[in-house]
C-alpha cells in the first residue's frame, strides 16, 4: 500500500543517482539480496525480531558443540569488536587528515627546504636557528616568492606570493570537486542531514560505501586546505560512518540487519566527533541529541567506548605535536562575574540571528542552485568561490591563515608571552607580576588594529559560508560557525575589557574591577561567542556545552556557555524551530519523522488515511478467493509495497498483511518449481487450504509468508498518537480499522505529508512549546 | 479487566501502608481528583494526549486577548521556572545537609569552646594558634574526655572518648529510625528503587510528599552523622524529587498531568546527582542511564539546566569551604602507563566479584528481614547495627572519621606537604625536588601500619554495608561502595608501587620506572577502584565515567577508569544482570518494566493474554444490548480496571474500552440527576441510539466516556513486539484480536508476570547478549 518512498515534492533520487554512483554500486554486489530497496524505509520492528529470531538461533545451537559455544560467545562480543575496530580506523584517518591538512595548508603560502613534506611548524622546530621571539620564522621555511626570486619582501614578493596562493586554492578545490563529481557524488556536504535520515530508518545504498570513505577522506583533505570557509567536523562525522558500515560488512549480525547496523552507525557517529573535537563525552551526547534516532542505552555505552578509542587513538599520532586531544587548548585565569552574564547573553542572541540569517540565506541559495542553471555547473562553482574566497582572504591576516588557527587564536588569553597583534596592550613599566596573572591594560595601536582587521574579517566570514555550506565539496559549518562566533565575541570582550579599564568607577565595574586587577578575559568572550553561533547554526545545546567543557577543561565556565547555548536557541527557535540539518533534510525531502516536533493537532487517522472520499477503494487481497492472475494484475497495476489480506471482500475482517516483495518471489519459484500452478490456481493465505476436487489447478498456499501481527490503529485514534507510534515503534505502515473491519492504510509518508501540511496551517502554534 | 497491580506475589501496598503514611496522605487533600488510584500504573499516551488537549486549548484561547497571550507563555516557561526552583532548593538543601553532617560528625568527638556549632575544621580555621603542621590541632577544639575530666591522653580519656562516641552514634540512628517510623516511613532507603518505579508510571502516593522532604533531610543527617556505612548520595535524589513534586504543585500542568510530571521528577533526579558529586553533566547522564524511563530531548535540556543551577547553588553556599564544587577533588601529577592496566583492570574484577557478593547478600538479608521476626524490630535493628557499628569503628583511625574523609585522603596523591600516616614514606636526603614533583620511595613504618589497619577497615567495610543498606533510615550506597573500592585499590596501588621501587630492573617496569621517578600514583589506583566497585553494585558505565572525570576534571585518566568501570559491570552482569536497585524493584515487587531486559523468547501474544483456557470468558459490554443492572453487576463482581465494549456477544468486533472508574461516575450520576434512568435502563455506547418506544426506560448514552481508539495487536503478535509496544509507549493494556474478533487482554501485569516466569525457565539466555 505504499508507494516508492521519498515525499513525492522532492527527489533525492533525481539528485543523488548520478553518474560516478557507478562505483559505490559495487560495492554492494548482490542488491537482490538485502531486504529493502534503496530509497526505502526499513521496518524497525520487523528487523529487530530478525534479530531476536538469529539470536535464538546461536544461542540454542551453543549447547550442541564447544565450537557452536565459541562461535556464540564471538557473535555476542562482536559489537564490541566492531566498536574498537571503528575507534582504530576513524583516530587514524582523523590523524592523518590533521597533517595532511596543517602540510597543505602552509603549502599555499611556502614550503620548507629541509624536508618538503614538514608544515611550517614541524619544519622550524626542527631547526637550531629559531628564536623564541619569532618561533615561526626560520630559514629553513621559505616563501615562494623568496625561493622563486630570491626577494622575501617588496610588491613584487607580495603579488607573487598572493597569485600562487590563490592558485594553489584553485587546483586543491578543482581537485576536489573533480573527484567527488567523478568517483563519489555522496561524499559531498557535511554528511550529517543524511546520516540521520539514514539513522531514522531510509536506505541510500552506496551513502556510507568504502568509495565514498576514500573519496571524501581525500577531498575533505583538498577542501580544507583550499582555504574555503569549510570545517572538517562534519565530513569527519560521515568517515567515522563509513568506517562503521566498513566493519559491520564483517559480522553478518550486522550486514544482514538494518537495524543492528543503525546502532552502530550512532556509536560511530560519536566516534566522528570524539576526534574531530577530542571531545569523547561531547561526542557520545551529539550522537543522542543531533544524529540518532534509536538509542538504547547498549549503544550508548558501546559509542562511548568506541569515541573513547577514537580518541586515544588520535592522541597517540599527536597530530598537534602536544599530546592534547583537543583542538583548542585554552586555560583562563580569571573568573567571571555575575555582570558579565549581560554580554554574554547578548552575545547568545547575536548567536541565535546569526543561526537564523545563516539558515534562510543558505536554504534560499541552496534551492536556488536546485532549481536554476546554476546547478548544472558545480566544479566552476566551487572555482568561482575559492576564487573569490582565496582573492578576499589573502590581504587579511585573519582570514589568510586556516579557519583553526584563527579560533585557537582568538580563543587563547593574553599571557606575557604572546607575541599576537590582538595581545598588544601598553606595557605599564611599573608593575612586575608573576608571569600568569596580567592586569587589564589599555589597548595598544595592534589591538585597534587587529579590531578593524577582525570586524571586516567577521563581514566576510558570514557572507561567504553562506555560499560555501552545501557546494559540491566536503564542507563542514562547525569551524566557519564558531569562527564568526569567535571574531564577534573577541570583538565584545575587548569593548567590555577597555570599557572596565577605562571606566572603572562605573557602577557596574566598581565591584568586581578595580585598576590594576585582571578581570576581564577578551578569549572567554571569544568561546562563548562561538558556542553561540553554532548553537543558534544546529541547535545543540547540551553536547555543545559539553564539548566546550571538554575544551576547556574546567567546569567554571559552564554557566557563561550554557547561558549563551540557551539564549540563543530561544532566540534561533522564534525565528523557526528547524536547525540547519532539519532544514537541509526538508529541502531535500527526505522522509525523516523528526524526534522534536511536537504534533498537537486534533486529526484523527481516518483524516490521514487512505484511499481518501474520492480514491479508487483499497487494493487487498482474499485470504482464499484470489487467484494466481489476479495477484499479478495487482502488483502490475500498482506500486504499492505490500497488500492487507482480509477474510472476505464482504466482511473486510483483516487477517494479515503481505509485503509485494515476498508475493512478486514466491509466485515466481511457485510458477518455476511448483508443478500445477498456473494462473488460475487459487492463492490461500488460511491455515489449511480446502480440499478441492483434482479436476481444479494445483493451490499456491502462501501463509507463509503473510505478516499475521500487522499493525492496527481505529480509524478514531488522534494522529498525535499515531504520529507518537510511527516514531517510536519505527513503522513503515500501520492499518486503519473500524469495529475490526479494515477501512485503510496509512504510510509514513503519509504521516510526514500530513505533519507538514498542519504545520504550513498554522505556524503560529509552533512558537508555544 | 486489569487487577489492582503490584504482581501478586509481593505486596508493595502491605509493607508500605505504615501508620505515619498519615502525614502524608494529608499532602494530597483530594485524592479522587487524581486519575489514578494508589499503587496503580499510568497510561503514558493517555497523559500525553491529555497534556495535548490543554496545549491545544491554551493556545487557541491566546488569540484571544493581552492576558490569555500572557497566560500562554507563563505556562510554555513554566518548565524553566520549576527547573530553576528545583535547582535553587535542591542545592541549598544539599549545602545545608553538608554543613549540618560536618558538624554533628565531629560532635561525636568532641566540640568547639569558642561557638559551639563550628565543625572541627572549621574551629581551627578561625584559631590563631594553629600551626601549619598540625591544622588539626587547636585548643579551642576539644575532645570530650578532655572536656569533662581535664585529661586529654590515658586510657580513661580513651575509654570515655570511646564511650561517648557510640552514645552519640546511638543517640543520632534512634532519632532518625524514630522520625521515619512516626512521621514518614517512606524516607528511609536510598529512595532510587522506588523512584526508577515511580518514573517508569507507577503511582505511589505520598512518596514525594512535603513531608517525606522534610523527615528525610532531617534523618538523612542524623543517619550520616552516627556514623553508620552509608552514604547521602541516594537519598539526596529522592529529596531532590521531593522538590520536584513539590514545585509541580505550583504548574496545573504539572500537578495535573502524571506523564508531564514524571518529566520534572527525571530532570529533578539529575540535579540530585548533580549536587551529591558537584558533577552536573554526570547527573544527567545518571538520570538517563540510571533512574530515567522517559527521556525526550526536552528533558535533557531541562535536566541539564536543573543540574547546573543546583551545582551553581551549592558553590555559593560553599559547604567545603574551598569553592570548589565536588566532593572529592584531586590533582595527580604523574601520567599513567600501558603497563598499569592489569591492576586497573584486576580492580575491576574485584569491583565486579563485590557487586556480586554485596547484591546477593544484601538481598537475602533484605528477603529474610522481609519474612521473620526481623521485620517488626525496626528500630531495635537500628539501634543494635549502629551499635555494633561504633563499637567496631572506633579503634580504627580510618573507619572513626567519617566515609567521605576518608575516600578523600585515599584518593590524594602524596604530595611533600601531606602529613598523613598513608604518606609516610622514608626520605632520602639527598634529593631536593620542587614541592610537586615527588619520586617514588620506599615505605616507612606508617604505610605498613596504614596497610594494616585498612585491609581490617576494608573487611568491616563489606561486612557491615551488606546488613546496613535497607534498614529503616535513609541509606545510599554510593559512598560505602566507593569506600571499599577506594581501600582496596590503594592498597593494591602501595603494592605496585613498592613493587615498581624495589624492583625497578624487572622487564615490566624497566621502560617507564627508573629510580628516583615518580612512577605509580596510588591515590589513581584507589579512584579506579572506587569506580569498579560503585560501577559493580549499581552497573552504570558512562555516567560513572563521567563522574569520575567531573571529580578529576582531567581526560588523561577516562581510560583506566573506563577499563575498570567496563570489566566491573562485564563481571558483575556474568553472575546476574540485574543491578542493586533492580533487585530491589524485584524484591519489592514493583511492576518495572526494565528497557534493558532484552526478551527473547518465542512466545506469542496469544500466549499470554487473558482469559486462559480454562478461564471464564472474558468480561465485555456489548454496545447497545447490555443494561444498566447488567453493568452494575460485573462493575461489583469484577476487579477489572476496565471492559472491553463489542458489537455484540456473537460477532465480538472490538468498539472501543471503557474504564471501570469512568463508568461507574457515569451512572453514578445518572442515577442521581438524570430522570428515568433505572436499573433496566440500555446503555447505549453507539453514535445514535435507536429511537425506543416512550414505554421503556429511558436509554443512557455513555459514549463520550468510550475509548475509541483501544491499542490491539493480533494473537499471532510475538511477545517480543509486544514487549516493545508496551515499553516504548507506557501502556497499561492492549487488548488482543484475531481477525476483527476480540480474543482477550495483556495487562502490564501479565507482561511483567510471563518475563519473570521466561527468565526463569532459562537463566543462561540472559549470558549471551
Amino acid at each position: 500500500m505504499e508507494a516508492a518512498e521519498g515525499l513525492s515534492s522532492a527527489t533525492p533520487t533525481e539528485e543523488m543517482n548520478g553518474a560516478g554512483n557507478l562505483m559505490d554500486f559495487l560495492d554492494e554486489p548482490f542488491p537482490d539480496v538485502g531486504t529493502y530497496e534503496d530509497f526505502h524505509t526499513i521496518d524497525w520492528l520487523r528487523e529487530k525480531s530478525r534479530d531476536t529470531d538469529r539470536h535464538r538461533k546461536i544461542t540454542s545451537k551453543s549447547k550442541e558443540s564447544m565450537w557452536e559455544l565459541i562461535k556464540s560467545l564471538l557473535d555476542a562480543w562482536s559489537g564490541w569488536v566492531v566498536m574498537l575496530l571503528i575507534g582504530l580506523l576513524s583516530g587514524t584517518l582523523a590523524g592523518v587528515i590533521d597533517l595532511a591538512v596543517d602540510w597543505m595548508t602552509d603549502l599555499k603560502e611556502g614550503v620548507c627546504l629541509s624536508a618538503f613534506w614538514y608544515s611550517h611548524e614541524q619544519c622550524c622546530w626542527t631547526s637550531n636557528e629559531t628564536t623564541f621571539d619569532d618561533r615561526d620564522k626560520c630559514p629553513q621555511w621559505q616563501k615562494w616568492a623568496e625561493l622563486m626570486t630570491g626577494h622575501a619582501e617588496g610588491a613584487g614578493a607580495y603579488v607573487l606570493n598572493y597569485f600562487l596562493y590563490i592558485l594553489w586554492a584553485l587546483l586543491f578545490s578543482f581537485l576536489a570537486v573533480s573527484l567527488v563529481r567523478v568517483f563519489a557524488p555522496y561524499a559531498c556536504g557535511s554528511g550529517i542531514p543524511e546520516i540521520k535520515t539514514i539513522l531514522s530508518g531510509f536506505i541510500i545504498r552506496g551513502y556510507l560505501g568504502k568509495w565514498t570513505l576514500l573519496i571524501k577522506t581525500v577531498t575533505l583533505v583538498l577542501a580544507v586546505s583550499s582555504g574555503l570557509s569549510l570545517g572538517k567536523e562534519g565530513p569527519l562525522v560521515h568517515v567515522a560512518c563509513c568506517c562503521g558500515n566498513l566493519f559491520c560488512s564483517l559480522f553478518s549480525k550486522y550486514s544482514k540487519n538494518e537495524g543492528k547496523r543503525r546502532e552502530v552507525l550512532s556509536a560511530a557517529a560519536a566516534a566522528g566527533v570524539s576526534v574531530a573535537f577530542g571531545a569523547p563525552i561531547g561526542g557520545v551526547l551529539f550522537s543522542l541529541e543531533e544524529v540518532s534516532y534509536y538509542f538504547p542505552l547498549k549503544t550508548l555505552w558501546r559509542s562511548f567506548f568506541a569515541a573513547l578509542v577514537a580518541a586515544f587513538t588520535l592522541r597517540s599520532i599527536n597530530p598537534f605535536g602536544n599530546s592534547r586531544l583537543v583542538l583548542f587548548y585554552v586555560e583562563y585565569h580569571t573568573p567571571w562575574y555575575m555582570a558579565e552574564l549581560v554580554p554574554f547573553i547578548l552575545l547568545g542572541v547575536f548567536g541565535g540571528l546569526w543561526g537564523t540569517l545563516f539558515i534562510r540565506a543558505n536554504i534560499a541559495w541552496c534551492r536556488r542552485r536546485k532549481t536554476t542553471q546554476l546547478g548544472k555547473y558545480p566544479v566552476l562553482e566551487v572555482i568561482a568561490v575559492t576564487g573569490i574566497t582565496a582573492l578576499l582572504a589573502y590581504p587579511n591576516p585573519y582570514t589568510r591563515r586556516s579557519t583553526s588557527e584563527l579560533i585557537s587564536e582568538l580563543f587563547n588569553d593574553c599571557g606575557a608571552l604572546e607575541s599576537s597583534q590582538l595581545c598588544d596592550y601598553v606595557n605599564n613599566p611599573n608593575m612586575s607580576r608573576p608571569v600568569d596573572d596580567i592586569p587589564d591594560r589599555p589597548a595598544g595601536p595592534g589591538v585597534y588594529n587587529a579590531l578593524w582587521q577582525l570586524a571586516l574579517a567577521l563581514i566576510f566570514k558570514i557572507v561567504i559560508t553562506i555560499f560555501t555550506f552545501g557546494m559540491k565539496i566536503p564542507s563542514g559549518l562547525f569551524i566557519p560557525s564558531m569562527a564568526v562566533g569567535a571574531i564577534a565575541g573577541r570583538i565584545v570582550g575587548i569593548a567590555v575589557e577597555q570599557m572596565a579599564y577605562h571606566h572603572h568607577d562605573w557602577i557596574i565595574f566598581k565591584n568586581w574591577c578595580r585598576p590594576g586587577a585582571d578581570c576581564v578575559t577578551p578569549g572567554l568572550y571569544a568561546m562563548v561567542g562561538a558556542a553561540a553561533c553554532l548553537g543558534g547554526v544546529t541547535r545543540m545545546t547540551v553536547s555543545l556545552v559539553v564539548i566546550m567543557f571538554e575544551l576547556t577543561g574546567g567546569l567554571e565556565y559552564i554557566v557563561p556557555l550554557m547561558a549563551a547555548a540557551v539564549t540563543s536557541k530561544w532566540v534561533a527557535d522564534a525565528f523557526g524551530k528547524e536547525g540547519i540539518y532539519e532544514s537541509h533534510i526538508q529541502l531535500n525531502g527526505y522522509p525523516y519523522l523528526d524526534v522534536r516536533d511536537e504534533f498537537t493537532h486534533r486529526t484523527l487517522a481516518t483524516d490521514v488515511m487512505r484511499p481518501r472520499r474520492n480514491d479508487p477503494p483499497l487494493a487487498v487481497l482474499t485470504q482464499d478467493s484470489t487467484t494466481v492472475e489476479d495477484v499479478e494484475t495487482l502488483i502490475k497495476d500498482t506500486d504499492y509495497n505490500g497488500f492487507p489480506v482480509v477474510v472476505s471482500r464482504e466482511s473486510e475482517r483483516l487477517i494479515g498483511f503481505v509485503q509485494r516483495r515476498d508475493l512478486t518471489l514466491a509466485i515466481k519459484t511457485a510458477r518455476q518449481k511448483q508443478d500445477g500452478v498456473v494462473s488460475s490456481s487459487v492463492v490461500y493465505f488460511t491455515e489449511d487450504a480446502p480440499q478441492s476436487p483434482s479436476s481444479n489447478p494445483q493451490q499456491l498456499k502462501l501463509r507463509r509468508i503473510l505478516n499475521l501481527s500487522p499493525f492496527t490503529v481505529t480509524d478514531h485514534t488522534p494522529m498525535e498518537t499515531v504520529v507518537d507510534i510511527f516514531r517510536k515503534l519505527g513503522l513503515r505502515q500501520c492499518l486503519v480499522t473500524r469495529s475490526g473491519r479494515l477501512l485503510g492504510i496509512i504510510t509514513k509518508k503519509d504521516v510526514l505529508r500530513h505533519m507538514a501540511q498542519m504545520m504550513n496551517q498554522d505556524p503560529e502554534s509552533i512558537m508555544f512549546n
